[in-house]
């Protein structure tokens, strides 16, 4: 998906932080006084910056978490006492307490920070950043806490995510709950059901809402090269419309829930059915949109020889321990994928315990606001495991 | 739901329990070195005894969860060391560790195990007691978990809900995931929803598989008379059907779910549409099963009115922050409530950030393994929060 426009002023970062754009709560609202994890957020895109608005100090979140710091890729704000003790200085002073983006120094600062103050600290990762995603194991061994919507880190290979997801003795954990059906609960439905001696047998289902959109717009009898056109012209594309249609995205989704689900794995065991012409892979994005066309009539064919058999359309994933297959299939349409609207997605689980009857999780597997609650989920889920008062008796 | 037939020795408990068929694991496996929580297990009837099995000594769950005992209404079994301890002296000395079922003194014992012992306590209530639903507040104030799958205590009057779920300086925390949609999660993802700042706007959706089953067998043309009296041989319905056709069981479930929404409301700020005929209402169960007949043809007309405007009936709850609804409804035969098949739930939550597009759960809402699943949902989710090793610095 490409990103929305957004209403939050971080929006407004273009090289250069401007602080007296966070609103007046940044400036006002008195910090919180014992709040349960301070929180650093890398990246303020689209995803960043909403999470950002949803933590903003003096609303509910805010005695929770704690706001630190966060940064882009040109600059970084860090400080100790918090941003709104930042926004201040700089309101006094006119001094602008930022850095350049240096990620092995922002890591080494915010491990000095968390050395310092004695409290928890947990890393956002909303950047889509390779380099950042490479710096994770290095938080974690030093019990910083990563949280993170993005699919680079857990598609690395197994080995890799393996030492993601290992208990640490400094309890520092690593959550991803958004980086598959964004604020949808699959990537902690299946957790928990592995965790409590469940055994997943089968998880299938629509993790792409631009197929679903596009697929939709080819039962309603537009060509195929005009609903790409119109996808991407709507926002619901990448940047690149083929980095959807490559079916990469699913792929991914679909490797992070496997392993969720206890299936080890590589990317490189599975193929993904590239929907985009073999002769358009490689040209540049005009070249490619006015070669589309070619297409439309093979396209057409495909959606009448499905609606033939009462079928339509869909880009399903569907993982088993064995395999892991990606591609587009044809369903009833009365099926509860077939009836699937928008850019929703649909996630169907069984498992040993829920052999007969799946569980299935529906609703909108893409957007800023749900894509930051399910950061928040699983910056939730972390706080409470570090709640002070336990009744452990120790 | 009738109780299914059990697979589990457990279910042999007549009045004394048989320790030698608890399995030969209870006897044999080690027991964990470090568990995470002390188990109780008040009630060993369907759900308790699935609960028994899936902790089995020696399984994977028995690493963190450390079995300390169990009871039906008559006898009870309290070991320090744990029932494998337990067992082992019953077969070496022949001396039965058990002592009649008293709620009080069960209570008071199991305070001053977790006081003695340091760790933490977990009492799961799988009774459906009245007597014992009163007694959670005793157990948390000392600093024991509560978790129950039973919708007594939750639905006492608000203010009691209120003490039930208020935080404690002790950290002793009351949840119950399997009140609603049995394994589901449901009431975890509201919750969570609410924790981080949405606001729930409408829930809605269906949660009783019995009425649902009931529905599909008026859909086949099956007589109303003869599809009660098929779902009651088969164990849909209660041991009195009339606790389904009253529509108590789905307006429990739905102020359940309100609460966990921070709706507040009382069980009488509602009514729920009773199906039972007037007159049957009071009849002894042979004189309803007889008199049933005489609706078989209301019934018909009310079937065969929806299906004329392509509509089936369902029994459906919608809550909204001003009110709950349950009764029958005509749906779309098409809809995702038309298409429901079994004993399955489904429930739609709208919310602030999910006001387009709701979050959608569905799947199975009986049944003891799935039940089990949902009370160890929230066992793990307790166990989580007091791990030992945190990132907190201190």
């Amino acid at each position: 998906m490409k990103a929305l426009k957004l209403k939050h002023p971080a929006q407004e970062v273009t090289g250069t932080f401007r602080l007296e754009n966070l609103g007046p709560s940044f400036f006002e609202a008195a910090p919180a006084e014992n709040p349960l994890l301070d929180v650093f957020i890398a990246g303020i895109g689209t995803v960043g910056s909403e999470l950002l608005r949803q933590l903003e100090p003096g609303g509910p979140l805010s005695e929770d978490f704690h706001l630190i710091g966060f940064c882009n890729s040109k600059l970084a704000l860090i400080h100790e006492e918090g941003v709104q003790q930042a926004s201040f200085v700089n309101r006094i002073s006119g001094q602008r307490p930022v850095t350049p983006t240096r990620w092995p120094s922002i890591v080494a600062q915010l491990i000095r920070h968390r050395e310092k103050s004695g409290r928890g600290l947990l890393f956002v990762d909303a950047t889509g950043s390779r380099e950042v995603a490479l710096l994770y194991l290095r938080l974690l061994n030093a019990g910083v806490h990563v949280v993170t919507p993005s699919k680079i880190a857990n598609t690395m290979p197994q080995h890799f995510f393996d030492q993601l997801v290992a208990p640490r003795e400094n309890g520092a954990l690593f959550r991803y709950e958004a980086a598959a059906g964004a604020g949808l609960p699959i990537v902690n439905t299946i957790s928990t059901m592995v965790q409590n001696g469940d055994t997943v047998l089968r998880i299938s289902g629509v993790l792409s809402g631009t197929m679903t959109y596009l697929f939709g717009e080819l039962e309603k009898g537009v060509p195929f090269s005009e609903a790409v056109r119109k996808a991407y012209d709507e926002g619901y594309t990448e940047p690149d419309p083929r980095d959807d249609l490559s079916g990469e995205d699913v792929a991914r989704k679909c490797l992070i829930l496997a392993r969720t689900a206890g299936i080890r794995m590589e990317r490189d065991a599975f193929t993904a059915e590239d929907q985009t012409p073999e002769d358009l892979r490689h040209a540049p994005l005009g070249a490619f949109f006015d070669g589309l066309s070619a297409y439309d009539e093979l396209w057409k064919k495909r959606v009448e020889e499905a609606r033939a058999e009462g079928k339509v359309l869909r880009y399903v994933g569907t993982i088993t321990p064995e395999k892991i297959e990606v591609g587009v299939r044809a369903v009833p349409a009365e099926s509860p994928i077939g009836t699937l609207r928008g850019a929703d997605n649909l996630i169907s689980i069984r498992s040993r315990y829920y052999q007969r009857s799946p569980v299935t999780i529906q609703g909108p597997g893409a957007g800023s606001e749900v894509t930051a609650q399910g950061v928040l989920a699983d910056m939730r889920r972390i706080a409470d495991q570090l709640s002070r008062n336990t009744a452990t008796g120790s």
